[in-house]
């Protein structure tokens, strides 16, 4: 995209050389790669999983992911929390509540030699069901939002994606008020990644999530409304489309799920009560 | 996108009501949205993963996923796959050979009560090295792909992404031979998926994959260009960007990357010797 015309390297990005091709000519030079760092995640020292995720706001990815898979259900059963660089990328240990490390463990010992894939150490369709459609719902909270509010959140993010801008790899997740002010952006290369670190930026700061609704810049697959609903998003806007098993999660928990958020138009797909009437 | 204007609706995508918004004016209606199914992936008889899939060429999918994800070496070892569906989602078994099995036990035995996330079965940094940087090299192979034959084969990528079309949801991958002639394409709402869709068609056809390139409608992460050297791809040409990972994998596995490939242009980041002078 834009790499190598910035003034600047941002942080989570890599100069390398490569060689530009354009119409026919070649240049050699070097272009802004986004760094993909894998990232171990640790619970009380035991090894949990490594993802493979953009190097920056990895409290709030902490965070976030933990609530996400349920390892904690409340922030504050995360005691502590250290991000540090590790041979082969970064290892994040965290210090979390004797209740929740029970239950960890427990999970662990009935999934015995089985590893998980694509679904968080899911791997039989009869957890996947245990796991998925058992969310808590969101509820029928009424945020009010308006088309212009939403449509101004959306526009708003373009220009907060600093490392996609810099590098065309990144995905953004965020979190507006019901005016559509942005408050808080968070970037990574993974879409999931994204949303996890805002999740764990909003818990972090302690903000109220019922009064806002969240913008992605991405599709939205079933596993993002399904961390929607457990971070108690009312509201979820993609700026693609939405699946069919998105659609049935966010019915069933309650979550307003809107695609094709993109110049002036936008799909309601559920739970429209929380869009605001037009004004006038 | 296109949804709701088609005269039919493709196999993958499901019709569901939803309202349309365009400047200030809401309609009632239907939207195509893409499928996204859980699929249980089992060998001899022992559940291994759910993915989350587009539920067509599951065949190819079982095959690609087998291969990427080691767990046979050779396809042949791969001795029936059955596809059905199944309560959740769709059910696929696969026989596999003894050898084959008692290696993914023993693996399976090794992380015994670790939960694997965001990568198979990874759940620290020390084996993210040892399952990754270790992958075959895909050789110093000069297939001579000529710029006119990449633009050639990522254009034609646009046609033939059907259910992609009819929702706006999905990634494909595809396979063209040294001419920028497709091959053969695959589509998935997963990046993964469709990569391991497309080397799972391909080794079921016997092809030939060292005369040839494969082009990605997608960014290219390092799972990408791991698949892609695993199975032997000399070339992978992403449409979006790459991340750095996928850039270091690539370097040291011998393949080819390019990203940004569109408009007349595109960017070279590793092994820039495949491709072809300028003819003139």
């Amino acid at each position: 995209m834009n790499a190598g015309e910035g003034f600047f390297d941002p942080a989570g990005a890599s100069r390398l050389p490569a060689d530009r091709w354009r119409d026919g000519m070649l240049e050699h030079g070097t272009e802004l790669v986004a760094d993909e760092v894998p990232v171990a995640l640790s619970y009380n020292g035991i090894s949990h999983a490594v993802m493979l995720a953009s190097p920056q706001d990895l409290e709030d990815f902490a965070v976030g992911f933990s609530l996400g898979e349920r390892i904690v259900h409340d922030a504050r059963d995360i005691y502590d929390i250290e991000v540090d660089e590790a041979v082969n990328g970064i290892a994040i240990e965290m210090r979390i509540a004797g209740g929740a490390m029970l239950r960890l463990k427990e999970t662990r010992r009935a999934r015995t030699g089985k590893t998980g894939c694509g679904l968080c150490g899911v791997e039989s369709l009869e957890r996947f069901d245990d796991d998925t459609f058992a969310t808590p719902i969101a509820g029928t909270r009424e945020p009010g939002v308006t088309p212009d509010a939403l449509h101004r959140a959306m526009a708003a993010m373009g220009q907060r994606q600093h490392l996609h801008h810099a590098t065309g790899a990144v995905h953004a997740a965020g979190w507006a008020n019901l005016e559509g002010e942005l408050l808080c952006v968070r970037e990574d290369i993974g879409r999931h990644n994204a949303l996890d670190k805002l999740v764990g930026a909003l818990v972090r700061e302690g903000a109220d999530v019922t009064r806002g609704f969240a913008v992605v810049t991405s599709r939205a697959s079933f596993e993002m409304v399904q961390k929607a609903a457990r971070a108690g998003f009312p509201l979820l806007a993609a700026i693609s489309a939405p699946t069919a098993l998105a659609v049935k999660v966010a019915q069933g928990a309650g979550v307003t799920l809107l695609g094709f958020v993109r110049g002036g138009r936008h799909v309601v797909y559920t739970h429209p009560q929380r869009i605001a009437p037009l004004a006038g």
